[in-house]
């Protein structure tokens, strides 16, 4: 097994439980923690920042968005002249690549497919699910009620995408832009997590021809 | 084995050669003809009227998506004052109900996942290729050159585009307007049919607790 695999997900169709599965499974890295370590250790950000800002577009992310301007830039010892945000994103995107070269694991969000685009090792996957589903998952998780469960999913989504339709070149949510898509409220998360294993292994007989 | 099989596709990516090969796997029929042969005859029209709109936004499709209108219809049977792409569009979406009521069968484009959104026990599947292996295919079977096998796959797909977004609630292409998307071109035709399989046991033993 040498395949790095890359999650992007909705909010509550269970794609960091699918990821940890599947790593689990392979018996290789979930990179979640580690990856915000790397990035705080290699940037000289702490954690919190590198937390703060993770797939999220802050203000000063948006406000660049309609004004295309680095006005309001933060001194980090080796980018000048950038928002925060824009550096936390890349740190992230330099951790992703130095830890996907240690070995396959598993990375979910942070548009690691992108960061990742000129590894031949590495799979794409795309999760989502029934709107029932993701809400009834978010109320159970985070207990609370069905409205708030409602906005906390379109909320993350918004972010999600705004940050991929940024940062990369692609469309977030497109299937086109993955090399895989699954419904985990269709297949289940079990029965996903069993799909995505039969994937990499499927790709990996086809890359050793 | 109780799935039916819905499969939407770029055009090039080999998504009728995998339809195929997963129908001779479970010995189920693969409707083509067979549902081009139910619309003619349920409908009255002739195959030929049938198959000339398949999939196609004709010049009536196009001036009504504009227009808003139904000023040209042609009187058939049971249905007046429609275009005729109209009528052949609620031929093929009825033969699709009726068909797939007979049992568990594949069957490739023609908004079928739309046409049988009611069922339980639907696979909706999107496949889709890397441009350079689309063209390459689309190059060796209709034995043209690369520049006309690209214009090919940038019309075919605009075609189905507007056909799918016009007569259903969905958006082609979009990973959650399906169950399971692939790219066939980083599985192979051969893998993608093998995880194919996998997602209909998996559908299938969820469907069953």
């Amino acid at each position: 097994m040498n395949t790095v695999i890359t999650i992007g997900r909705q909010f509550g169709s269970g794609g960091r439980e699918i990821g940890t599965k599947v790593a689990e499974h392979f018996g290789i890295p979930f990179l979640d923690k580690e990856l915000v370590a790397k990035a705080a250790k290699d940037s000289g950000f702490c954690e919190e920042i590198i937390l703060n800002h993770d797939e999220r577009p802050t203000n000063s992310f948006l406000y660049n968005l309609v004004m295309d301007t680095y006005s309001f830039g933060y001194n980090a010892a080796h980018f000048v002249d950038m928002p925060i945000s824009h550096k936390v994103f890349l740190a992230q995107f330099d951790a992703i690549k130095k830890l996907a070269n240690e070995g396959p694991c598993v990375i979910v969000g942070r548009c690691a497919d992108y960061a990742l685009s000129e590894r031949k090792n590495c799979l794409n996957i795309f999760i989502y699910g029934n709107e029932e589903e993701k809400i009834n998952s978010v109320c159970r998780q985070f207990e609370v009620e069905v409205s708030k469960a409602r906005e906390m999913c379109i909320k993350k989504d918004k972010q999600r995408q705004s940050y991929y339709n940024y940062y990369s070149s692609k469309k977030w949510g497109r299937a086109d832009s993955y090399d895989l898509c699954m419904n985990s409220s269709v297949l289940g998360i079990d029965g996903t997590v069993q799909l995505i294993i039969k994937g990499i292994e499927e790709f990996e007989r086809k890359s050793k021809k």
